[in-house]
């Protein structure tokens, strides 16, 4: 994607609230398809997914990054860059595991739940926003590094931040990759 | 919605193309629930009104705009200010009829179609952006007036342009409105 230097690409911009509020009509969709919390939670996840490895090519092309050298790196680089540009908010990152290939994500605010009070209590176990779980597990397998991604603390839920958990799988496969 | 004046909404936007790919997903998702296009044209309509009933109060905060005068007015205000806020492109508008109350917007470019080279052929009959038109059958209800929203032209179907047509209805009660 080439682009004039310096020009403002607010074409590449949309209102937040339209978003929003699409994607509550989606979800409110895949409730209405499905019964099961977990069944709306798969759904979202693998639609997420079908996005995030469209979305990489993007993301790489407007960020210019270079290759991410670490997990640490490559979680810094959702957190800072990756969630600036497409959410327009960043998260905070911490370690949580001895081996370095476990990671959090925290949101003081998740901007795809402004319209959302809370949880009707017979979708308990609905993870909202799970599509943006999607997004990042699809965007760093096309990026070769496999990764489970979950909610682990969710604000919808009554906990006190969103926190998206990120473990990195199959180190010897990506190490095999990088020498390549 | 208050803000300080001058300071740039970063927050209040969004990549387009996580939208443009989520909607994808939305219309993807209908296709899946319903065998009829029709079907789903009538649903992404629905969806959409649900949303515009919601986006009005946005808008006018965010817009800051008096009261339009006419159905012109009204017009102009959509596809200048709304488009421009909401999807970062603005309409071009032209009056169809005579009575006056029949206009167009035509977009040279729509940003919800990014991704989507052409319709699958089973899906011929399909208004793949007809959310749009449900937002502002919406909208307009909320500020009292009734009003058909249609797509009569669109690209993907291998028009030149995308079209959507607007007509006002029920004028009497329009008028009434205005003398409260």
């Amino acid at each position: 994607m080439s682009r004039p230097p310096g020009r403002k690409q607010e074409n590449h911009k949309i209102s937040r609230e339209l978003f929003v509020l699409t994607y509550g009509a989606l979800v409110a969709q895949l409730c209405k398809d499905y019964e099961k919390d977990e069944d709306v939670n798969i759904c979202l996840d693998r639609m997420g997914y079908g996005i995030g490895i469209r979305l990489i090519d993007d993301f790489l092309a407007r960020s210019a990054v270079k290759k991410c050298r670490s997990y640490s790196e490559t979680v810094d680089m959702i957190a800072q860059v990756a969630f600036k540009m497409y959410l327009g908010v960043t998260a905070s990152v911490s370690c949580s595991s001895a081996a370095g290939n476990e990671f959090s994500l925290i949101l003081d605010k998740n901007p795809l739940v402004d319209f959302v009070e809370e949880l009707p209590a017979e979708r308990a176990s609905l993870c909202y926003c799970n599509l943006l779980c999607g997004v990042i597990r699809g965007a760093l397998e096309m990026v070769h590094l496999a990764a489970e991604v979950t909610f682990l603390q969710d604000r919808l839920k009554g906990d006190a931040v969103t926190e998206i958990g990120i473990t990195f799988l199959r180190k010897a496969e990506d190490r095999k990759h990088r020498r390549n």
